[in-house]
């Protein structure tokens, strides 16, 4: 299996991305084959100079890079010599298996929806965030920005996928599932969440614990909490900000250092048919390691056939 | 001019409201009379132990108590001989000039709609939260909870009503209004978000910056946020939650301890045709006092008054 990763997506790329492949390469028992796709001028002194091994990661030269203002549909037209475009077509011909990139998020999630497809189930698909909870355990919270309008049955999808995320890859062992709300009884809350409730109840795969409120997000209330894309994306962006602010104050607590979402490595696209992986733009070695560890984990336990058996 | 304290509102009352009407009487040059809504036999023994003057706060006895799992239509039509009912009462009589309680939200608000009247202009009253913003000043953000399904001209008016508020009451002069949003640019966002872009944009009596994100609601970015009430009642109980969790775990900061909301004091229903504050249910006699603080300052800067003008 060969995981492909854009040399050239991300604020400190192409230095990044090659310390990252040197940390996966290092640290992993039975690392899986790298495609780096990015421009030989940039990338290849950095690979000698780290001493990346050229049996492992491969170099493919891509003469275009997608800027981060580059407009995402135009973007994938007008360069299709890009890392992405090459990178969204070699996974599509079955040429690498998974692809990362912490470039241009938008031109990511077009290339997601139409170089690769939603699963044939799937309505919309979407991206999660890892919440970081007080008990040390990861919770994950969805949709985080690419549905800002979503219908009951979209919310009640996120619930099965987020499971599916939640047990296979978090490790989660029937991971519960809460809806985002303001109140805490069914028939509270505006009219999607009222309308979702009774679609989630009734949702068998998944283990519905009911409301939480946003006093519980943090908390240890759900593993999986679900929500419409406008609600997630404030969320997270919040949660960044406190991470930021105590980091501007001088407040150095392990809890709040886990709102550093970077360390996280990135978010996979749920519901396409490959594995596809985004990640922050301010990405460093950490966090491109841990992309090449969740993809090969993805590939590894055959994530999107089992997303597929969930749903 | 009268404010009416609900005595038997809030999880420590009626010892703490009593024990705010003392702080304010202490510490207000020259404080309004007080109308002290309450049983007798629960609240006259602890105006003799604290030292109450008979002469500023007059007892109104109350036969009634609405609890906080009463169903807010109901408690109010079958227990008139309530304190909520009788302040809606003499406050829509005029025989008081505005009303607060830390009892029963939902009376509250069902109280404020149909015992009093939104003003001629309002589609919808809203209420809103203090933001502690990291350069120690105050921002306003709203609504919080009561319209969880809003349209543009919805949001459009909480701007202008937020902006009287801070204006008027938080001394903020000419305050920057923006639209919590997903994006920067205009015509990013959710439906709503798009639609209500233009009408802020176009609304003379606001300042209005553009979009704001998840992460600038903290930051010095616009004085008033809008946003519908769900997504600002998430964003209110996760900040209240952020600061459970620092002190919890033992983090005391000057910034992070401003997120203790219960310190504000009340929100005030905006919109409404007479000044009526909400406290939180943990109110204790500081947040007391600063309501009965809040609402001498809106009597007399004739905030309802301005309101009008300013719609």
């Amino acid at each position: 299996m060969t995981i492909a990763l854009d040399m050239m997506g991300g604020d400190f790329a192409p230095l990044e991305p090659v310390k990252g492949i040197l940390r996966y390469l290092a640290e992993t028992p039975e690392p899986m084959q790298v495609a780096m796709l990015g421009h030989e001028d940039a990338v290849l002194p950095l690979l000698e100079q780290h001493n990346i091994d050229a049996a492992r990661a491969t170099m493919i030269h891509c003469a275009q890079v997608v800027g981060y203002h580059d407009h995402p549909v135009k973007a994938l037209k007008e360069k299709q010599q890009s890392s992405i475009a090459v990178g969204f077509g070699m996974l599509a011909q079955g040429k690498v298996d998974a692809f990362i990139s912490a470039g241009n998020t938008g031109a990511m999630l077009v290339g997601s929806m139409f170089s690769l497809k939603p699963m044939e189930q799937v309505l919309r698909p979407t991206i999660a965030t890892i919440i970081p909870r007080e008990d040390n355990r990861l919770g994950l919270l969805l949709d985080v920005g690419i549905n800002s309008d979503c219908k009951p049955e979209n919310l009640n999808q996120f619930a099965t996928m987020g499971t599916a995320y939640a047990r296979e890859i978090l490790g989660i062992g029937n991971p519960t599932v809460g809806l985002l709300n303001i109140g805490e009884e069914e028939g509270k809350g505006n009219l999607l969440a009222q309308a979702a409730y009774p679609l989630l109840k009734a949702n068998a795969s998944i283990n519905f614990l009911g409301n939480i409120e946003g006093r519980d997000v943090l908390d240890q209330s759900a593993d999986v909490v679900v929500c419409d894309g406008f609600t997630g994306n404030i969320i997270l962006k919040l949660l960044e900000s406190v991470y930021t602010i105590t980091h501007r104050q001088g407040i150095h607590h392990p809890y709040f250092n886990r709102f550093h979402f970077e360390q996280y490595g990135g978010t996979p696209i749920l519901g396409i048919e490959k594995p596809v992986i985004i990640g922050h733009g301010v990405s460093g070695a950490e966090a491109f390691g841990n992309m090449l560890g969740l993809a090969q984990k993805m590939l590894a336990t055959d994530f999107i056939g089992k997303m597929k058996g969930a749903l």
